[in-house]
């Protein structure tokens, strides 16, 4: 590196430090003033000061966080079962054989009702029909394909505009301060790196999820290749959550973020660790900006990222902090524009 | 950050980045001017250079080293089933009824022929009781405790002063140059966790290694627990290992290092990516300095480490390199005083 070269990057350092610590800078802009904004201030300043007795070396800096309904929408459908869904329908095309067996046949009819009544059998079947079978690079290209097109019914955007801006501030504001952000998920692992490192700028090591296991062998032409098999070697859900985060990463967090009962078993293990831990919950508590479930709170009913009465006791308990989408957060997407919502 | 605290950085870095690039400065100085030496120089060259039709973007700059006879000695046996004998006695002063039961009565007695008549499913016992069935925080004090007092047998040192100076290096070598070195190795993803931040600069996140399942749950006093067990969710040896680096890197190496049968498949997949790769295995051909084995080049048969013909001359068809030890190295361990070995 020359001279003038190195002495551009010293006055950019000196730019951006100076930005950095700017009295006025907010890092936090989509979050109301309010509980859950002033934790996360409060664990960053205690967790990055070195004269804090809540010290936390780099190393071990770690903030995990779920996907569907923590990071972006889930509802009316987690997105990837909508692909699974959508690659029935191509797939049907190719074997028509599919159109004439359940559970296929009501996916491919669309039957609502039918696939409301899905147990796990018929959904492992979809699963397997639609995420193994192939090589690594073709699933990847598959859902790169899905994702270009697809849009969600609500919004008519294609689904990677539906992280939440107040989410994605956090994942910035945490590695600033040095923390390595991990998504943790139930989604399948690769499905999620398709689009985590632009989305979220977490790159493809730092997604643990739900994932089946790959089987090593040769082409036709006898180069290697990995190809996904239909069994699953991590269930990232409940107990899985922990039990991937040792096996992906080896150090328990000092931050976790969820919204539903499958984040529970994470939080609680983040919450046990010695010193200060943070263990938050999106409460989806806003149907005219975006959804409302529980049934936390008298909130409606969800098959899909059920937040239970159960699971709102044990945060009150325990002192994780409940994130109200309606209180908290005065902007939900990228897109939206950045207004104030009312104080509560 | 004050401007006196941001001036002694840029300072500093004009210092380190001045030290980088003197000419005077060699990254590989235990290794020996040679192919080996310059096929490292010339990948890092030509992958970081944002000029070079081979440049690879930071992002992807992933390099695996397989652990056992790659970064430390592996010979007669490995570190790790040493452990594995150690605790099977210390357990049987516990629990004296291993003392009678085999294949635990052989290892309690030292009984070196019927060990080496081991199948599968002795070892299964052996690792079944001295891996499993502890906390995973337990498990990490166990192996701790032992590596503070093992000895190797030759060098009457703890084994983890056995690491190769050269390998070193190439880490740092590496590292200094944005990529990204994770341990790949056949060992216990657990067992490795333990020292190789300290001996490699290696953080636990980036070990791949065979792991065994844990199981989430509760202790008495309610708190949560990951219990190590029995089976095994990622056996990270031959094909396992392109398979572990998928599910815990999800990328492929554009470099690899191994040193037996075990590392095959990981350098095959790495070898197979587009753009330029490099494939590298040490051959062990030095009984003076440390050990030789084959059984490639006539040099003695081992079942530790097995270096086939088969493997060595797909080596040859396809460009990988082979790291002689005795001409390639002039320094094999960090206590050793640096010497150059005499040209081949």
């Amino acid at each position: 590196m020359r001279a003038t070269a190195i002495l551009t990057l010293c006055l950019s350092l000196l730019v951006s430090f100076g930005c950095a610590t700017h009295p006025g800078s907010d890092p936090l802009p989509s979050w109301n003033q309010g509980p859950a904004k002033q934790a996360l201030l409060d664990f960053i300043a205690e967790t990055t000061d070195p004269s804090s007795p809540s010290f936390v070396p780099p190393a071990e800096r770690i903030a995990t966080f779920d996907q569907d309904g923590t990071l972006w929408v889930e509802q009316p459908m987690y997105t990837q079962v909508l692909y699974c869904f959508e690659r029935v329908r191509q797939l049907a095309s190719e074997r028509p054989e599919l159109k004439d067996r359940e559970p296929f046949k009501s996916v491919i009819a669309g039957d609502r009702e039918a696939i409301a009544k899905f147990h796990t059998a018929e959904l492992t079947e979809i699963l397997a029909l639609t995420l193994s079978g192939m090589p690594v690079e073709v699933f990847e290209q598959q859902v790169k394909a899905w994702l270009a097109t697809a849009r969600h019914p609500r919004w008519n955007r294609p689904y990677t505009e539906l992280a939440y801006q107040p989410m994605l501030e956090v994942l910035r504001f945490f590695r600033t301060h040095g923390y390595q952000t991990y998504i943790v998920t139930g989604g399948g692992q690769d499905f999620v790196r398709v689009f985590a490192e632009d989305l979220y700028s977490i790159p493809r090591e730092k997604v643990v999820g739900s994932a089946g296991a790959t089987k090593y062998g040769h082409d036709a032409q006898g180069h290697p290749v990995l190809t996904k098999q239909p069994n699953l070697i991590l269930n990232d859900n409940y107990g899985g959550k922990p039990e991937g985060i040792h096996l992906m990463i080896g150090r328990r967090p000092y931050a976790a973020f969820g919204n539903s009962t499958g984040d529970q078993q994470m939080l609680e293990y983040t919450g046990a660790g010695s010193g200060k831990r943070l263990a938050m919950l999106v409460l989806h508590d806003d149907a005219s900006r975006e959804f409302a479930y529980g049934p936390a709170e008298g909130l409606p009913d969800s098959k899909v990222g059920t937040f239970t009465q159960a699971l709102y006791d044990e945060a009150q308990s325990k002192g994780w902090i409940i994130i109200r989408m309606k209180r908290d957060w005065n902007r939900i997407f990228p897109f939206d524009a950045a207004v104030p919502s009312p104080a509560p």
